[in-house]
């Protein structure tokens, strides 16, 4: 097998990628200059060797704690909760929260034999009951495991007296009643704002 | 910038690719096994290095004359002339084709300043008038540029007597009638077939 067609067939492995779009990136990178080529594959090497895990919330760095965790700009009461480290760039570009994050590093699935111990729940509870938190926002997907996860997490820290809210989930902006599920209406109706 | 950020910029300017597509390309890089990583990077630096033009044919090869062109079953009186490299495989999954190809290295656009005399149609020509070969295929895409260098290529080839001919343009199998551009539709009933 040719260089071309072991890179094919490894791109086509990447999330998201069939065997005609891996084709159509293999053939532009053979028309990219040796320079671009050679950094995408320094990069890939280093990848793995340089990023690391925030031992405080479990967001990805190369630092730590993260620049989140260490910004003294950032309110320290409240931790926002997702399932994975990249959700954590989709919230930060909204420019909407200025609090920490914490990362489960999955979702409870007792399907997929995943339970709590499994995740970084018990950091999370740890880093709760130290102290100065206030409101937990836990922002899992609106699926049956993010929902599991979440009432999980807010009967577990019932007890502290602190604000546990989960984001609203209902109809997108820009969305339309007609299209949307009948779950998503439902839990839209259930979640409504008054004005 | 970290490694994971500058990986997704890069990623992101791949073909098909947008900066969502990248950041889960690249996260599920971060997943993988170091072993995985190297591989991909290897073959990345690999690529422009191994990877040839056949002489003959202009093919992407890492054996001179490629495997097409040294193949002693093809048929050799029979050349198809392709655009690009990458539509040499396309064609080949057929199962239809046993003769020779030629890539052109792109088509004739006199709008972009592409005359043939920066594509590969020299050594077309050469290898036609060099004797053997008694039917032209012309499997450029049904568009303006592919039209042009079609045209241009039968013109310049009309006192040779072979047969040069083009790929049949229609409706796509599987396709509608009512979905069959206007274009599309007058180009079936030009070359509509005998029963």
């Amino acid at each position: 097998m040719t260089v071309l067609e072991t890179l094919i067939k490894q791109f086509s492995k990447l999330p998201g990628i069939g065997k005609k779009s891996a084709s159509r990136i293999v053939y532009f990178l053979l028309n990219k200059d040796k320079i671009f080529l050679e950094k995408i594959a320094e990069q890939i090497v280093l990848l793995k060797e340089k990023t690391l895990q925030c031992p405080v919330c479990g967001n990805y760095t190369e630092v730590v704690p993260c620049s989140i965790c260490s910004d003294p700009r950032r309110d320290r009461s409240t931790i926002c909760v997702v399932e994975q480290s990249q959700d954590i760039s989709i919230i930060e570009s909204t420019r909407e929260y200025s609090g920490l994050y914490h990362v489960l590093m999955g979702l409870i699935s007792p399907i997929n034999g995943i339970g709590p111990e499994k995740l970084l729940v018990g950091q999370l509870i740890n880093r709760v009951k130290k102290g100065n938190v206030k409101e937990l926002i836990i922002a899992t997907n609106p699926s049956v495991e993010g929902d599991t996860t979440a009432l999980y997490i807010s009967k577990v820290l019932k007890e502290l007296e602190i604000k546990i809210s989960r984001l609203a989930s209902g109809i997108p902006v820009g969305g339309d009643l007609e299209y949307a599920g009948r779950l998503t209406l439902a839990r839209s109706l259930k979640g409504r704002i008054p004005l």
